[in-house]
């Protein structure tokens, strides 16, 4: 007689907990489910992605935010998204600095005299006109400089030679990115006369030197500033190991110019119940400009669009809609993601979910999530769809939303990061080799695939995902 | 009793050829053979040629021919030659034209505005001041441009988009040389207003394209010529296949200026029985601009100038001279082989045997020969001797000594053919990416190991490989 009564019990209790999960629990519906698998797999089969950053890379080329291709990218992007039949298409205006890069040579003028392969850093100033020639000082690292005497560095040319390895989360660019964001910075306050890194990239011969940004923020304290390819760096390094004096004539004509008004292009498939709630997805559009900006970021934007196209070709519009970001001027420090943020804070409970592909075009491996507790279910099901392609969850972890989504994350929005495969990414990241050869259309596919199969599920859940200003505030999450 | 006859017999016509043998076959002593062993081991932990391959590119770095680094390159030649303890060393003048790399920018007009990589080649004419606008022509091959109906070639800019593929012997070279070389020439007798290349170079992902010389012999008849980095040559590729009127900007600055005296600079490691005699070996010391001439070829020097070391440190000298030569602009003719051989064709007899290392610095996998045919057996004791270092021996094809060699071996010299493995000779010959990282210090030993062992063989040889005035003209042998 006992048996039954706790059977009972037993069935009781899991009806309550069963009730209480339909009320407050995100799910997303069966049928969407389904209709998320089919356009996974057919994603994984279209070419839509690889003709997008085909497109932009070829008919664009390089796209340094501020210059002519700047103004011909948005037109590409605003023609891009109409020619795919997206519902709605419209610009948002992004204003930033304008940085130009003119010309830039380099010279070992002493002891062995020879051209060096460099590039210089975003927001650099520009040498005087006829070049500066001053001594180098080496470092190993960004905390040797930190320590070293501030008058064994004061009108030198401090030169840190770190060297970046290579890994599929591509971590070490943290080390390597922080020398170049900060390392002109420290140097400049220390009376450096011009900072030089070994190039904050993977490519160890390779002559192509990696651009990026550096912390200055203006004019004012910015000193020349430029990256050595890996095999320059080696030369400069053994030069150096002779133990002579050696000094280097920098000729940078480079630096601000004003301020530029760009804008971020947005497309839009049109939700049909909540056409105010979407899915937001983007990459940037901007590029630097040695490369053709294929990996970072022409993939980017066209993952997003392929996906929303995807959507778009379904039979029916999806619930909410999916908003599509191709992004201004993410490299000189993520100015179309803070204006987007700025923009739309207020509407951040419309967002169900966000995040920006921006590492490349390698596959998506790895899944982490910022949503709320009772949405987790949701994102454990987005799980069971990407396992097959090869996605495994973490569900421990933080998601951050990508470069410039995250500064949607900061104002609350509930975020995916979608980690690729970066294993070979910084061997062309910001340097003359990123053209649209690094990209393998089927690798290509399955982010898109993955980016197709979330966003259409986020915009079909039953419930949202936790967004609310202020809202995952201290996940932890970095981008 | 027959029988004991019969042995006779055979027994006297063997001492007969014995002695035939004796008297006109050429053979290495048992006793320089295990000397050469010897040379060979200690060459292979020797790390005398990276050392000086080191040397070169970092203290001189790039060495255009007829540059101020051109100078700068026989000074460092004459003082290593001396700090190595060769016996005597001397230069030998070489004149040639002097053709300079002043600068060069590139870009596509229309339809998609963008910069394009390039790099002139030698020889080539420069453009008008300010640049030259014009219309490309793609053809898919020379023969397709040498069919071509000049009409439609005369004031374009003509494009050859032929590509080379790996090979270890790296044949494919033969096709891309011939587009590089011949291409221009064709091409402006055809009235075109300039000439492209895809660069004769198998690294299909590096924006580092390749510069090699053209068939202008002057600035009559000359148009502008450079290559296009793989990855340029596809874009280019891609925007004519959108079938509208593709038009580049070329603003080359570059051309002949005078005539450059030079030199050949020689080193020798005397012999001590016929100084007169010996053996010939050595690299070009001249590279092209954009590397730093590590593979072509800082390696052939470092190989032969570390052969003639250890010989040189041996307890004593061997028997015949070891001479190493340092050539003068190969990369633009040959002038330095063919100085040299000018100058001592009528002593022709007085080299043993010769060969120059201008293929890289991978490992030494085949040998072949040009030698009399009493002198095959000496050589199937070197083929002995270096078998087990990876080297094999094809007894049926000729050997031609190399690049600037091949001249002295059209005099009548008796030549090997070491070939290198050249799998990724291609990926960087003639680009930025000649730099010393693309050597492996092993892989170098090997060759010194080679080297050493061939030559101290030939020099303690009991008799001669057949050199004479006019010898080995009509053998084959390509270079």
């Amino acid at each position: 007689m006992r048996r039954l009564p706790l059977t009972l019990l037993a069935a009781s209790l899991m009806l309550a907990i069963g009730s209480a999960n339909a009320a407050t629990q995100t799910t997303v519906p069966a049928a969407a489910v389904k209709t998320a698998e089919q356009l996974r797999d057919k994603a994984m089969n279209d070419n839509t992605a690889y003709e997008i950053v085909s497109s932009v890379t070829t008919e664009v080329g390089p796209r340094l935010a501020g210059s002519p291709a700047d103004a011909r990218g948005r037109e590409w992007a605003i023609a891009k998204f109409k020619a795919l039949g997206f519902d709605k298409v419209y610009t948002e205006e992004v204003s930033y600095p304008l940085w130009e890069r003119r010309s830039e040579h380099a010279e070992i003028v002493a002891p062995f005299p020879q051209p060096l392969d460099l590039i210089a850093l975003g927001y650099s100033a520009g040498t005087p006109k006829g070049g500066l020639t001053a001594e180098v000082v080496k470092f190993d690292s960004l905390d040797a400089l930190k320590s070293a005497d501030p008058t064994k560095v004061k009108g030198k040319i401090v030169y840190v030679d770190a060297r970046m390895t290579r890994q599929k989360d591509g971590h070490d660019y943290g080390m390597g990115s922080a020398v170049r964001v900060g390392g002109p910075v420290i140097a400049a306050k220390m009376g450096a006369a011009a900072f030089l890194l070994r190039s904050a990239g993977t490519d160890a011969n390779s002559r192509t030197p990696h651009t990026g940004v550096t912390g200055f923020t203006g004019p004012d304290g910015a000193i020349p500033a430029a990256a050595l390819s890996n095999p320059d760096a080696d030369q400069l390094s053994r030069i150096v190991g002779y133990g002579k004096p050696v000094s280097i004539k920098l000729d940078l004509d480079v630096g601000f110019n004003g301020t530029y008004k760009g804008a971020n292009v947005i497309g839009e498939v049109t939700g049909k119940t909540h056409p105010d709630q979407g899915v937001a997805i983007g990459g940037h559009l901007d590029s630097w400009d040695p490369g053709t900006g294929a990996i970072d970021d022409g993939a980017g934007v066209a993952i997003a669009m392929a996906a929303g196209k995807l959507i778009h070709d379904m039979p029916q519009r999806p619930d909410r809609t999916i908003r599509v970001i191709a992004f201004a001027n993410e490299e000189m420090g993520l100015w179309g993601g803070k204006a987007y943020a700025e923009k739309h804070a207020k509407e951040v409970s419309k967002f169900q979910l966000g995040t920006e592909s921006d590492f490349g075009a390698g596959k998506v491996w790895l899944m982490t999530a910022s949503v709320k507790p009772e949405a987790r279910g949701a994102i454990d099901q987005i799980a069971k769809v990407l396992a097959p392609i090869g996605v495994a969850y973490d569900a421990s972890k933080p998601g951050g939303g990508g470069s410039d989504l995250s500064q949607m994350h900061g104002k609350g929005m509930a975020a995916l990061t979608l980690v690729q495969d970066g294993t070979n990414y910084f061997d062309y990241h910001h340097t003359a080799n990123d053209t649209l050869d690094k990209i393998d259309p089927k690798e290509l596919a399955q982010n898109v695939a993955v980016y197709a199969a979330f966003s259409y599920m986020a915009a079909q859940a039953d419930g949202d995902f936790g967004s609310a200003p202020g809202a995952f505030a201290n996940d932890g999450a970095e981008e």
